[in-house]
């Protein structure tokens, strides 16, 4: 039923590290099947005059010998082998790329900056959320690349000569965490950008999404310590202050901060506080992929949609085995209930758009089984890879599918960090709401509902004698005003 | 995608509980959406003269009007309402029923002891796996049912008019948990059984399940106190003494015996012990399913198999998106180690096929994420309805997918009871290794293994060079051996 040609495998022979990205695709969406990275340090390997040294070569040799044994067994029309920052720089590279097609028994392609970051963004514009008029950041070893555009298209592409290797090296050279460290660390930064923050700005963006291990160590940083996932000038500057406060890179401990990121985590958050400073950006959010996901987006030929979300619904719809007529039922209903408290409660169009997430998958738990269904509806959309939606959004649909019935469990309601701890309430009495009342599984039986909200108090008008009608819906609505009850979220039902 | 008429609705009117099953057909297997269970105790409304009360007639149709709510929108065709015993018996029961089929809006049958014996047994061949020529066991609450057969085919047929509420009521009038009353219901039970010994013996059965809620309290039972799933006479008996040391009914309590079995589980046991004595009965596991069971396959016209895990095995890699190839490769090679090490490691055939199934299900995590794919994997084993697999083969299955690779959890595998410690992690050991050296996903690259066990310890012999020219494969090699090493399973390897 599948087999080796449904395999697809990246390579990116980057400045830090090698990686390997093995996916399969599987009913029109990705399926990851081993990522391996492995750190070669290649860039540590150039000395003045640009020559790469044996040892860096033998060193990246050697992983690739490893990577090739997993080759063998993909068609050569679905691998894709590139080479960034070091190997650009380097005047031996034709050595080391000679014998590394060999072992891979592939073709290697240095890609110049522009492509890079053109992969990048295709990366980005697969497996990101959210507005698609953004700027794309992603922090290299050697280089930075700055993307602007629209859905697919790129309106403008630059690479940049520094990364969180080659500053370490230039700028943290005693592996001090000194304030000078950082300030000429910032300032040099700085100065690469100017040229192009007028052409930036030009093309201009609503969102700003990072895509380098600096932002994924911040990601991992914020939730750690339980903030929200928006990165912003004033988090950078207090990680940059706790960061001098620890003295020396040896000594670097923040928590949320994993050993294997500490060493390029300062460079790469002066070059990212420079980034901030100079185009003057509000908030940043991690993006689900960039260039290796961008090498198999593009493999695959598949087309970006207005919002990635959409694709990643339908595709985890239809994997699930999903009723998509029921939970459409129970969108439609839980924004018409939505759209009627909206003068008091609020939404904005993000929590909308979660909450009508939420409805979508909320059903996937029966795939599973039916006993404790809600429980495995959040166990999945935990795990499962969701292109689209951030890690604080994944949670905290997961809260609300674990939510969906039965007593609510407060403190999960506001162990994420999505949206606030109310907002999550609101969207969740909502969600529960819309299930019981589309619980009959046909349009028709929807029952037209009033819902007003007067602070945390709901009131809900029904259709006169409905509840005298539908007795194990009115069992059902007794039962959840008693359970909104426990948590003190008071509703008043006028049959 | 999918409606309304993919759902189906069985309801039993029992003598104890009313229960209702809503299913989906999906994907050519069932899903269930809902089971909902009233204990009405219809039986408690006879009188001396057979006539059903009011009340228990009252307390009958409210519960119908509850399920009545659940059904209106499944098709009339795909609706089956069965009444049992107390309904056989009652002779004012045509007024409860014509009562009953206009709030249910469907006919409610009447069915026979013989057509009831008849659906458990198909409930049962489609839901239970192992031998196929077996003898299946149902404690109802006013009538017991026995039935032999081979496949779907039974061979005889037995209704039998005694039950573990009617038991109760008169053999455990005083509720008092006394040596006399046991060894009356029992003496009782079997003088109901003597006649037909004979005919079932000459049927004969390889295997025995049991479908009641008294084996299903066995069950419970036996998982609570860390015990094999075979109920054999002997452990009824310590259970019988245990019960008889609290002295009353309503003071009866032995761990894993939930509140909603009390009341029926000494009548039932009695019974049991009954039929085990007069059938020499060695062992009886739980079945997968029973008459509510055989009431929707049936409307399904789903055929039973051979062996039904092999449906439940195609079924799950198909939901799941499983490469099927690699699954069957990677049983093939794993079934091959095990007859090479056979005659020291005894596997018996119950625990091949139970490496077989763990070998095709071992990906299923997969399709949740590659990112600890084997906790996934050991996830849904736990909670999807498997029919064919007890719950401790479910448990088994789940241990050794989550022990497919990394560090051996150890206390996991002595922690299941479908087999001794020893085997489970002899089929660890055999699926790890099969895992390993069926990585390249191509059966022309599965080497030729001699494998020789000599105690725990194993000893590999690979063809010449292999290691060399496998980097990959020697690093996973090597770092198995490591891993093996750690939980005391010694493994050398003849490169």
């Amino acid at each position: 039923m599948l087999n080796a040609s449904s395999l697809y495998a990246a390579i990116d022979l980057g400045s830090n590290s090698f990686h390997m990205l093995v996916v399969r695709e599987v009913a029109g969406s990705i399926q990851t099947l081993a990522r391996i990275k492995r750190k070669v340090r290649l860039a540590a390997g150039l000395d003045a005059d640009n020559m790469l040294s044996r040892e860096a070569m033998a060193r990246g040799w050697q992983c690739l010998q490893l990577f090739s044994e997993r080759l063998q067994d993909i068609p050569q029309t679905q691998i894709r082998v590139v080479a960034t920052a070091t190997l650009r720089l380097a005047t031996n590279a034709a050595i080391f790329i000679e014998r590394a097609q060999a072992i891979l028994g592939c073709p290697v392609q240095v890609i110049s900056g522009e492509e890079e970051a053109r992969l990048i963004y295709q990366g980005v514009a697969h497996t990101t959320g959210g507005d698609d008029r953004r700027l794309v950041v992603d922090i290299g070893g050697a280089s930075t690349e700055l993307v602007t555009g629209t859905g697919a298209q790129t309106s403008s592409l630059f690479s940049l000569p520094m990364g969180c290797v080659t500053w370490l090296e230039r700028y943290f050279t005693d592996r001090a965490l000194a304030k000078e460290n950082f300030a000429a660390a910032e300032q040099a930064a700085r100065e690469v950008l100017r040229p192009l923050v007028g052409k930036l700005r030009y093309h201009g963006w609503k969102a700003c999404v990072g895509a380098s291990g600096t932002v994924q160590a911040l990601q991992e940083i914020m939730m750690a310590q339980g903030m929200d996932e928006h990165i912003t000038l004033l988090k950078l500057r207090q990680l940059r202050q706790r960061a001098i406060q620890c003295g020396r890179l040896e000594e670097l401990e923040i928590e949320g901060l994993t050993l294997d990121r500490a060493l390029v985590f300062p460079s790469g958050l002066a070059i990212l506080i420079a980034i901030f400073t100079e185009l003057n950006i509000e908030s940043m959010t991690l993006a689900g992929g960039a260039l290796r996901e961008g090498l198999v987006y593009g493999m695959l030929h598949l087309t970006v949609e207005q919002d990635i979300r959409n694709r990643t619904l339908r595709n985890v719809q239809r994997r699930f085995m999903v009723d998509v007529a029921q939970a459409a039922r129970v969108e439609s209903l839980a924004q018409n209930l939505a759209q009627q408290v909206s003068p008091q409660w609020e939404l904005d169009a993000l929590s909308q758009q979660l909450l009508s997430s939420a409805c979508l998958l909320h059903e996937i738990g029966l795939s599973i089984d039916f006993k404790q269904a809600p429980r495995h509806a959040a166990y999945l959309v935990r795990n499962l890879d969701l292109p689209g939606y951030t890690p604080a959004q994944k949670t905290l649909l997961a809260t609300l599918l674990l939510n969906q019935t039965n007593p609510v469990d407060l403190s999960s309601l506001h162990q994420q960090n999505a949206v606030p701890p109310r907002i999550a309430e609101h969207l969740c009495r909502l969600l529960r709401l819309a299930i019981i009342f589309a619980s009959r599984r046909r349009d028709d039986c929807v029952p037209a509902l009033t819902l007003t909200a007067s602070e945390e108090a709901l009131h809900l008008t029904l259709p006169a004698c409905w509840l005298k009608r539908h007795p194990l819906g009115a069992e059902l609505l007794e039962q959840e005003a008693l359970w909104q009850s426990y948590v003190h979220w008071p509703i008043t039902v006028q049959p």
